[in-house]
């Protein structure tokens, strides 16, 4: 799986690289026209992603403070991903090197802490635009990368963890059609009416909330007409975990909207588990074969 | 598997838990008597490991600049570890905190490096006591710990990486009938003739080499007069791993030796692979089912 020298590659370059259960996990920065600064990403590819192949990709966004490596070299996936032909996407959390003031003084806002949205207010608006990059330009790229590659991209899965589960809600529900599967680990679904949303929102969107229910996925899931998923949508959260016993998370606010909608979900809830990697380690397997029963299907 | 308050459990305090696979990720610290510093530990329990089960014991020596918690989250070894039954042990690298000047210098010696021997030249030879600290004092504690909760210690394995890939080897061939399973991911092999082992051994031993060679897996093999290991040691080894291109490694030395002393060795150089946890994940199964073998056999 040498790396191919040609112009897509040179736009999203190649900064290290790692066998990894027979595939290659690439860590690879660009320069982002929708962020205005530089972006890191990692990219797992798996053994069967060669030439002539349809190669499924699964984008994966993680919580608050953390990296695109976080998930890389600690959930686990890459066992399930070379197992069933998944290329994984682990895009960074927010910009980085914005030199906002403050940016970096809080870690549940500005640096590391993006929401997957796009800022309206000011001086967010310029570079914190996690929506537009990730859908416009990071997973156009890396289709482009995939062709250039000789491949084919097959479709397209989301899912993510805690402020990621957020992301990756919110993005399926407001973009019908792109990801064909959605999953969670410990997701904020109810981000209009917890403290992190709320400190986001307001600070991303403004104080006026009549634009907030666009980014809350159970305002979202609610407003739904039919089931965006009728495949089902899986969600694992641990009832050991602090921040849902802080009602950062509201799974039961999901949940009724899902009911709502007639939306199938399986909410599961795991006794004993926390908010950390542990516990994504523990059920990786089962969203990784929910993923591939959608994006494999034939 | 509610932690039990109890004498052992006061000397090896609790720091934090996290349910894993089914099992229990603890980090522990505990003033240790032969380091004279406090250490930290991680233990993994597996799900068997209930009152009146018999639980084997696997330790894990990491390599250089590591810590206990390395290997817990970054190799995947408890979803194996809890499907076989088995306990895992991540001890530190070195004592942190001794104020020996100059002792976090450099990354390759001191802090973070303590090669897995007692030390015999000042200053380190106060607290660098890694040996004694694991043979005379961590393992015995862990057994007794495992027994305070109720629970049967059973045979206990060893492996590790790099430094300690070279801790395994030594202390398995050093302490015969301690350790009923060995394995090792790109160990180093040969530290006498290499500049990682040659700075440390020079350091921690003195200048006189007529001492290293009991710290050196290759040597301690090479005297062999019976295979110590009869059910065999596995070793993986990446082909792309630079340190092994740069002659720290020499695999090859301790395979000479396993052949002179007819002990058997799978040596398996795995092709494209580096030397980092990529690596590892990746062989990780292989490694957890060698050890099962012996560990887990009636």
């Amino acid at each position: 799986m040498a790396v191919q020298g040609n112009m897509q590659l040179d736009e999203l370059k190649l900064v290290s690289h790692h066998l990894s259960f027979g595939g290659e996990q690439r860590f690879q920065r660009h320069q982002s026209r929708e962020i205005g600064l530089p972006m890191g990403f990692a990219l797992y590819l798996p053994p069967q992603a060669k030439p002539g192949a349809t190669v499924p990709l699964l984008v994966y966004l993680a919580g608050l403070t953390c990296t695109e490596e976080t998930f890389t070299m600690k959930a686990g996936a890459q066992r399930w991903a070379a197992e069933f032909g998944i290329a994984l996407l682990m895009p960074d959390t927010s910009p980085r090197g914005a030199g906002v003031p403050g940016e970096a003084e809080a870690w549940d806002f500005g640096v590391g802490a993006g929401f997957y949205l796009d800022a309206t207010e000011a001086p967010w608006a310029t570079n914190w635009r996690m929506e537009s990059y990730l859908l416009r330009e990071l997973l156009p790229g890396v289709r482009a990368e995939l062709a250039a590659l000789g491949m084919n991209a097959g479709r397209t899965g989301i899912f993510g963890h805690s402020m990621g589960g957020h992301g990756a809600l919110t993005l399926a529900l407001r973009h019908p059609g792109e990801f064909a599967s959605l999953s969670a680990f410990a997701p904020i679904c109810a981000p209009s009416n917890c403290a992190w949303g709320r400190k986001a929102f307001t600070g991303y969107l403004g104080a006026d909330e009549s634009s907030w229910a666009e980014h809350d996925a159970s305002a979202l899931m609610a407003a739904q007409t039919s089931p965006p998923h009728p495949a089902g949508i899986l969600i694992d959260q641990g009832e050991a975990d602090r921040f849902l016993l802080e009602g950062q998370l509201q799974p039961e606010a999901f949940e009724a909207a899902c009911l709502k909608s007639g939306q199938p979900l399986a909410l599961r809830r795991q006794a004993g588990y926390d908010h950390g990697y542990y516990f994504i380690q523990s059920f990786i397997e089962d969203h990784m074969r929910h993923h591939a029963a959608a994006l494999c299907a034939p």
